[in-house]
This record gives structure tokens, sequence and C-alpha cells, in this order.
């Protein structure tokens, strides 16, 4: 068994590559009113009463200064059929948001469009830990589009789930 | 669409419902000297280098007590294989630890065996909102199994992936 020790980078990347991960994107305004986001594997519930989420970001990722100085951000949980959306918000950051896919959602927040679903969510926490921070949301609004097939990201690749397992 | 209100637990539920999830255990030792543990969908990479990673849990799961007052969890990303270790993780707390699935590991705490990946990690931040908890973990040691099929829950069910979207 190969073991994974502290300094070595490319085996912790290798074990989180064998975790599949459920695909969404956040969106928020900068400070100066443009359109910020990213493609995120690391959302996941908190609680359910009160409707609490959390998600991982680089501090020095471009929609960072949205989420530090700003006070919401649009969650959206992406199906199969976002797929080349996702491929657009993990790209140049000058190009995503070019193109018919947002349009100005609660608190004028970039929101996505034909997504299975989405959340406007209250910050309530920022946790800086090194590079990184953890994000607190708390939800205050949303909707239930279309469903979908599941997008997932896995071994750096774009699936959806197969069959139930027997 | 349907609309997703802050007291609408059910909505929330749904709409993360519609998000995958990898599926990981985490594991540790009770203050008391037991074996505990659960099923997370959470688990997530925060930094690579230095090697951090994030999970979410209640307060009142029965491995709080080993997270609040220890130092240290095993974490193991699941493959297809592990789906019986996966539910019987997430079953009843007295029954999770019947069986061979498992055998002491680093710092005494439980490894499960058979797993594509699992890490140990250094409990080093602990932030409590409401009723759950979020965990940061840095990576202190760990091994990289056998590879697998994804293990992926969604929808209330087990999957593993399909092919590569086209």
């Amino acid at each position: 068994m190969d073991r994974i020790t502290p300094g070595d980078v490319d085996a912790f990347k290798q074990a989180f590559r064998r975790l599949s991960a459920g695909v969404s994107a956040v969106t928020a305004l900068d400070p100066d009113g443009s359109p910020v986001g990213f493609t995120a594997t690391s959302l996941a519930s908190l609680s359910a009463a009160p409707p609490l989420a959390t998600f991982n970001m680089a501090r020095k990722a471009s929609a960072y200064r949205a989420v530090h100085e700003g006070t919401h951000v649009l969650v959206h949980i992406l199906g199969a059929r976002n797929r080349d959306v996702a491929i657009q918000l993990a790209g140049d950051r000058d190009q995503r948001f070019v193109g018919d896919h947002w349009e100005p959602g609660p608190g004028g927040l970039p929101l996505l469009k034909n997504v299975p679903a989405w959340m406007y969510g209250r910050i309530v926490e920022r946790v800086a830990v090194v590079e990184s921070a953890l994000v607190v949301v708390e939800i205050e609004d949303g909707g239930l589009g279309e469903p979908d097939e599941a997008l997932i990201y896995h071994e750096r690749d774009w699936y959806s789930t197969g069959d139930p397992l027997a």
C-alpha cells in the first residue's frame, strides 16, 4: 500500500481524486459590482433546521473578495445538463459570465439558469485556515428547477450516476 | 418552479438530495476507549499544502465527544466495495464496530480495512454552529489501498459512476 505522508502533495491529491463529488457553483457580486463565481466540489448541508450549508474556497480565488466583504452568495446544485456551465465557471475568470447562462437574481447576484436547485444564502461564518476558507451560509430563499441526472466530478472527469448498486 | 423558503425543511432537503455525494467514513476513539464513527457525505479537501480536509457533523452524534475531546480522527474514502460498511456505520451506533471490518490503526483509532484511501488527521479547528460542527483536520499519515469504483449517495440510494459524460 502506498503511504500518504504530510509532505506528499501528490498522494493527498490522489486520495481525494478517489472521492467523488457532486458539483455545485457559487456566485456573488464583487464590491465593484461585477459577477464572480466558481465551480465547487465541497458544498454540503450542515443542518436542515435552521437551513445551513458549507463550502470551501481558496482565499486567493477571484470570488473571495465578494465573500469576504459581501453578505450573501448564491449556491447552485448542478445537473448533468449544466456540465458546460461547470467547465466555464472553473475556467478563465474573465470568461465565466460571458454568455446568457445567468441573469440577475436575489440581491442582484448572478443566478444560473436551468439548474436543478439554487439557494440564496446569508454568510454567517467565514473561517480562515492558512490560505483557504470555510464558509457557512444560512439559506434565506431558493428554488427547485427541473430535476436532472447528477453531475459528478471524479478522477478528473465528469460523470453522472450509473445504475443503483444492487 | 418550487420555492425554497427558510422554514421549509422538506424543500431544503430535496435540494440537497439533488447533490450527489462521495461517501466517506470518520472514526475516532471515545474518551472511554471505545471505537466510534459515522458515514459522512461532507468530506472535502480544503488545501493540499498543508494537507487539510473538512467534514461536518451533528453535535449530538455519538462520535462528537471523541471529536470534541480527542486530538485525531481517521477519515476513510470509501469505494463501491465498501457499501455494506457505509450502511453499517450509518446504522445503529451499538453495532457499528461489530465485525472484522476494522482493526486498530494509528493512535489506536479504528482503521477500516480494504478502503481505497484513509488518512489520519489531527483536529485543528472545531467550529460549532447551532447544533452542528465543522471540523478541520491536518493530515499526518495515510494510505492508498486498491482503487475501486466510486461510492456515491444520491437521492437516498447508493450508486457508482456511470460512463464519463460525452
